[in-house]
């Protein structure tokens, strides 16, 4: 694949001069994109348009298509997000420790940026900005494959960031878009470990799926929420109706959204039944067990398999459980590692459910949608890993960067 | 594979048991094990016996057969690397962070166990005490795959290993070894996603070619090493010789020895017939460039090849260079980003270097072999990693942990 082996070499020459690059002329370029995307608006649409009247045409369903298009509006966020970063902390350079040894060597751990980051996402033309942005200020040349459907749009944005640091001389390679949209040249950048240091796919869980099989390049999972909320026998039940319909209706299509429902069975009696009217009133669709079926007569029945899907749809899968113990089992089960949610006013529970579920966020009393960068305080984020190594739950600017050792001595040899 | 399926449904109900154990049952536990490998040395010595004729009589070289090879005083230093483990602090519990939340969400980022780790190693039955002691320190369930030449000294210390923990009322199941040696199931082990959260190969650059090329698990690569010394215009090349020796011949088969040297032109004609004498006085070869043919008369030529061996024997690669960024820019194609060294009195030279090669290690006037847990006062180490994504450069028990965000609420739900 000559044309990958052209991006990789093009995306390493930009890396060396990315790591030097100072804070304030980072900054500066990422808030000229930012301009430069609203004034560019028109042509952003009018590549939109494209996308969007091929994938109409191609039958695309309403809910992706609305994903694809693009406004004005949509626009000035993007270009909001750019700002945005632009004022977060560079955690390039920082020195993470320190140590003198006895030997007088003086050894530095030194944050610094991955080098190549690859991006592999889907239909929504708003990640071209996002990603190039949280890669661009923490010194990392990107290397971008969009879905095909936004393939006009990505070309776009992709293409008026790269005249942006060209004015700003800035190698344009800092952001490169992968333009073929064969699925063997997908495959094949998921193999270009030469040159990308680390691949972060964004979107659904096959695509996520078909990474994890097929690259050789280490990979961070992110974004699949089979997310849960146990109502423990010892809940307050207003606030559990109440984070229950937060958690579930706030944002029906997103990775933090509740998916799976699990209830003591002693409280199943006096809870159930409001519950139900609560979910019925927001139009969401139940799927239980037989005393949820009992309790909640409109509720279909659960299958294995709907333990174990996220919907993304206005749909809950409901168990009732016999002790804390069990929901934490279920959910160690079925779960993706996301979010999960324990709701009880009994301390000795919550910490039991904190201890034992096995996930990047374990909340107490509150809505699973809370996991997000914003929302944590660490700004901007590429997305919410749902594996271990590396980087766990909200991945902001320095989970894009690793550290070396710096070593300074005066001859020394080892004995 | 029912067989692995079986192994890690059993690793995954001891993680949770392990999760919860104290530091001092821990360690009570590592010390148990140290005395019991001691205790029955005449078995562990038995079962190594039966593995060393047999690789014998299928002629295994010399080398391999000495790594293989247990003693006495062999099984005292993996009873002495459980000691020092357990006399390591404990990573786990640790609270990396804490945020208060407007909202009155109170985030906790705490330090906790990975879970399930896999090693795939070589015929170095010391491996498998030790990636035990390392794993069971950090609260991680191990499944160990060593190599089938190894296959009977493996089972031993596992066994004995287990058994303690039996007697110390811990879940035997914290340590397991794959005792089929069939090719497959070492391909399979290496797809056991559901169970296990990471695998760390250690071993050849063979092994780890074929882990990151098959595993689907996030995989961690070690140890390979084509570590560069870079001796500059401005180098002190009485210093510079006596860390070329070192870095190359005092341990010749480790992945910190130097392999690779570069040596600026200015000083070629000074200081190549010294550096050839001071080699060939350790019975190493010399492949060279056309400069250093010229300068040091028995140095055979160097192929495209050379440059990116690494030889682990008496012979190393030569090049004459023009500047320090030509020789960053040559180190930066052919090493393995483990550790490279620039020899100078130069502090520019020095912080140009510093910068600009992308390893793990990058030292100023000293010798590589210092990549070592030890030696940077980190303790015990499971590895080196060559790696960017979680660790870099010597992995000790921190890198063998994760962390979870708590989040404890009173019924917040995003507006």
């Amino acid at each position: 694949m000559e044309y990958l082996e052209q991006l990789g070499q093009r995306a390493a020459a930009a890396k060396y001069e990315l790591q030097k690059l100072r804070t304030e002329d980072k900054d500066r370029a990422l808030r000229s994109a930012a301009d430069a995307l609203v004034r560019q608006t028109e042509r952003i649409l009018a590549a939109n348009d494209r996308d969007y009247k091929t994938a109409q045409s191609g039958g695309m369903s309403e809910a992706l298509l609305d994903r694809l298009k693009l406004t004005p509006e949509r626009v000035k966020a993007m270009a909001e997000g750019l700002m945005q970063i632009a004022a977060l902390e560079d955690p390039v350079g920082e020195v993470m420790a320190h140590f003198d040894r006895p030997n007088g060597l003086h050894i530095d751990k030194v944050r610094v940026p991955m080098g190549v980051i690859g991006i592999i996402y889907e239909a929504r033309p708003n990640v071209t900005a996002d990603a190039f942005g949280l890669c661009f200020k923490t010194g990392n040349a990107v290397i971008l494959k969009g879905g095909k459907d936004a393939a006009c749009s990505n070309e776009a944005i992709t293409q008026i960031v790269r005249e942006t640091l060209a004015d700003e001389k800035i190698d344009a390679d800092a952001v490169q878009l992968i333009t073929d949209n064969d699925r063997a040249v997908t495959t094949a950048f998921m193999k270009l470990k030469q040159y990308v240091d680390l691949l972060i796919p964004r979107g659904g869980a096959g695509l996520i799926r078909a990474v994890v099989e097929n690259s050789t390049i280490p990979v961070i999972e992110t974004g699949t929420g089979n997310c849960h909320i146990y109502v423990d026998e010892d809940a307050d039940l207003d606030k559990a109706i109440s984070i229950i319909i937060n958690a579930k209706t706030q944002r029906i299509g997103v990775c933090n959204a509740c998916e799976s429902l699990l209830v003591h069975e002693k409280i199943a009696e006096r809870f159930l039944p409001a519950l139900g009217d609560a979910l019925r009133e927001k139009n969401v669709q139940i799927r239980g067990d037989g005393t949820v079926q009992r309790l909640i007569p409109d509720a279909a029945a659960a299958t294995e398999e709907d333990y174990g899907t996220e919907y993304l749809d206005y749909i809950v899968s409901m168990k009732t459980v016999g002790s804390v113990e069990e929901a934490v089992a279920h959910i160690n089960r079925y779960n993706t590692k996301h979010s999960d949610a324990i709701l009880t006013e009994n301390a000795a529970h919550a910490e039991l459910f904190l201890q034992g579920v096995d996930s990047a966020c374990v909340y107490v009393n509150a809505s699973t949608r809370f996991t997000d960068g914003f929302e944590f305080g660490f700004g901007a984020e590429i997305g919410i890993s749902t594996q271990k190594l590396h980087a766990r739950g909200p991945m902001g600017l320095k989970e894009l960067t690793t550290y070396k050792y710096l070593i300074r001595g005066d001859g020394q040899i080892r004995p």
